[in-house]
């Protein structure tokens, strides 16, 4: 075992209560709550671990992003940067959590809390990686930039403007993504791809006020409206209805085939975790891992009209508002898929229902045949002794801006359990991981480094 | 002009003062606030005017109702009762309202207030119409009895066991209704009937919790079962598709036809209110009257799930809620409808929604030809200039409870006028409408108390 490993495993009590201070701040992005603590408290970690910290800022209303730098003695001719987020999701419904939302409560070898995981967990993986190298060498084996933004749980709104304005700052050749989640079976998932996102607020009006629900004789319902109007986007199979939707998509290459059809997919293991028996469409087998890594959907996130309370409220609504969000594959345009959803409403006559943009970005996928790939493969293989490749995650990132505005190959691997419940109610981090993944942080950073 | 409406006249700072006590204490019934404080203080009003008072109780957790008693000692055979409530809708939503929800704000000729008009406007009215009485001439003209009830806008569930257990104190010939309506051209709506109400609470479940909006391209999203399943209970015209809905139902009687025809209903007026420009299925004419009158609906009250904040969350919800209030005419059985319900959508293949009943209530109708009838609508005129029957409200009210156990005629007769905004932000009570039904009441009692 190298020295950076032994110290990783010497200093595991240094990084679990770093890791809690950082739940123990709440950071939620969609509330504005605890931002900019949140970033004053990661800048201060990662100086105690010995990067050097610098916040950034693009204007007042814009969470402010840590930047974090190491600058290598013996190979500064190499950089990676770490991209992740200080940010947290909501911790609703908190009447689900058995321990306060932000407690960072350990129990056995679980960490709870919102952002134990998602992203909290990754990021100080990371930081204790380099602080490794620090404390046993004095240098690290290549350069090391971090970005650390606080939007990533509304969007990632701002960090195409980041990457813009503080471009040269933040020039690598190569970024090690927010996340990496690691399979029931203990592999860690490499993967090379997001999905884009379109996410929607639709709204329909009726009456200019709420009403007694006894003239819904007369006045109509937006809540039925938007019902009506729901039921014309999507089959019962998770097609989406809206022309051209899928238009531009290329069917998976011969290649991109043999990568998913290898990926190993725990089906009853999932339908257990989730307490379900059947997949959307019934899918089975390698239509399972083909929707999970270039299945576009609409999802309903939140529908909201009338009386939510307890008991019994006979109201008419006067508005009803649905927020939706659609996952991109590559070549899918949030502009254009925008317009074709608008359409599909005028012409199926719901052109009263307003849609609102939240946010919209596009797929990125980094070339299974990038030198990147083998470097982040080793690592993972030699940390959790094996590892799975994944063409793209299912889920959605600022991808896209980060290949295009730094020309660099983006790959994510990381200590998330398939399972750690993010963006749910005791959503938790696995110790064991943590350690593994921070371990596996080390073999890219000397892997890299060693291959310049 | 008689001394009672003398004395109404002279007396109306007092009649608002008292108004504004009961508006300032809340008594949501649906959040079980205020509810025991206000029942102690609407006796207290009542004894203030002379009313003999009692606080009736069924059992913990059952909301008390007042019963109040004036004895006529010149005319002890006959005994009207007044049915009011003094629980009001929840104040939601909140920020809509110009004042604070409780205020009993006074600008001109309105007091504003949750209440105001429903139903601590009609309360006062009666309070005060036997107050005059009694402080005019010592007596009534007849026996007075008062029910008022805590629990009217969660549905009287309770209401018949009093009526049950209290039968010989509440034993009466005739009841004057909770509310009563005064159109926009200032006609007083003697109305003779209720529509019923099946309210249910459906409940789609899928994962056993909210899970990251990335995996709806294998999890099925509760919210879009429940649209799926929505969609087969109505069609865009508000027709009821489930089977057997409507069978039991009695086409109008050529003397019920007769009387809607010649019911006043200014659609214009209505839809100005309301900001809408046409009725649900397009209705016009006499069919806007036939359905307000004779219409069953199926409304949705309420509709939650997943992320309703501010923002986005990519969340797929776990959990759909839906409420829905089935208005219902006579002969709709509340069971029966909602076993066709149940059985709908068992056979649409919704089997695995959930489906709560919060209430059932049956419709109930006065019969034109009860001399009852004439009494009100003598009184009516003489206090308003005018009046308009109608066989039925389009609301609901355990007055099928009140003609079963009592065996008395039901008659709606008060002071609210038609777009005072009950159940909704900013509802008032007209200072000048409030003025005029007490001096009906007076002049019901009379009537009553000389046909005797």
């Amino acid at each position: 075992m190298m020295e950076q490993e032994r110290y990783v495993d010497k200093n595991m009590p240094s990084l679990i209560s770093d890791l809690q201070r950082l739940i123990r701040q709440p950071s939620v992005s969609a509330k504005n709550i605890g931002i900019r603590e949140c970033a004053v408290l990661a800048a201060k970690i990662m100086r105690e671990s010995g990067i050097k910290t610098e916040i950034l800022r693009l204007g007042k209303g814009i969470a402010p992003a840590v930047y974090g730098e190491v600058r290598s003695k013996k190979n500064p001719q190499k950089t990676i940067l770490f991209y992740n987020h200080y940010d947290v999701q909501p911790e609703e419904p908190i009447d689900l959590w058995n321990d306060p939302p932000f407690s960072g409560k350990i129990r056995g070898n679980k960490i709870y809390g919102r952002g134990a995981a998602d992203d909290k967990g990754e990021l100080i993986t990371r930081i204790k990686a380099v602080e490794a190298f620090l404390r046993t060498t004095g240098d690290v084996p290549c350069n090391i930039k971090f970005l650390v933004e606080g939007e990533e749980e509304v969007g990632s709104m701002h960090v195409e403007e980041y990457l813009r304005k503080f471009k040269t700052k933040l020039s690598c050749d190569g970024v090690i993504w927010e996340f990496g989640y690691v399979d029931e079976k203990g592999r860690p998932v490499i993967s090379l791809g997001m999905k884009g996102l379109l996410y929607v607020e639709l709204t329909a009006k009726e009456s200019v006020r709420d009403a007694h629900s006894s003239l819904a004789v007369l006045i109509e319902n937006p809540a039925w409206r938007m019902v009506e109007a729901l039921r014309t986007l999507r089959d019962v199979d998770g097609k989406i209805l809206i022309k051209d939707w899928y238009k531009e998509v290329d069917p998976f290459s011969r290649e991109e085939l043999g990568i998913i059809r290898k990926e190993p997919f725990d089906e009853g293991s999932f339908k257990r975790e989730y307490g379900i028996t059947r997949f959307v469409g019934g899918r089975e087998g390698v239509d399972v891992k083909k929707a999970m890594v270039g299945g576009s959907t609409c999802n309903i996130a939140g529908f909201s009209s009338g009386w939510e309370g307890p008991g019994a409220k006979t109201v008419l609504p006067s508005t009803a508002s649905v927020k939706i969000d659609f996952r991109l594959v590559p070549r899918m345009d949030p502009s254009r898929q925008l317009l074709r959803l608008a359409k599909h409403l005028r012409k199926k006559g719901f052109g009263d229902i307003q849609v609102r943009v939240i946010h919209g970005e596009a797929a990125s996928r980094t070339p299974v045949s990038d030198p990147f790939v083998k470097v982040v493969e080793d690592a993972a293989h030699e940390s959790f002794g094996s590892a799975v490749i994944s063409i793209s995650s299912a889920g959605t990132g600022p991808m896209y801006s980060f290949s295009k505005v730094l020309g660099a190959p983006c790959i994510s691997v990381g200590s998330t359990y398939v399972y750690a419940r993010i963006h749910s109610p005791n959503e938790f981090a696995r110790i064991d991981l943590l350690k593994k993944a921070t371990k596996c942080v080390c073999k890219i950073l000397r892997n890299f480094g060693a291959r310049t």
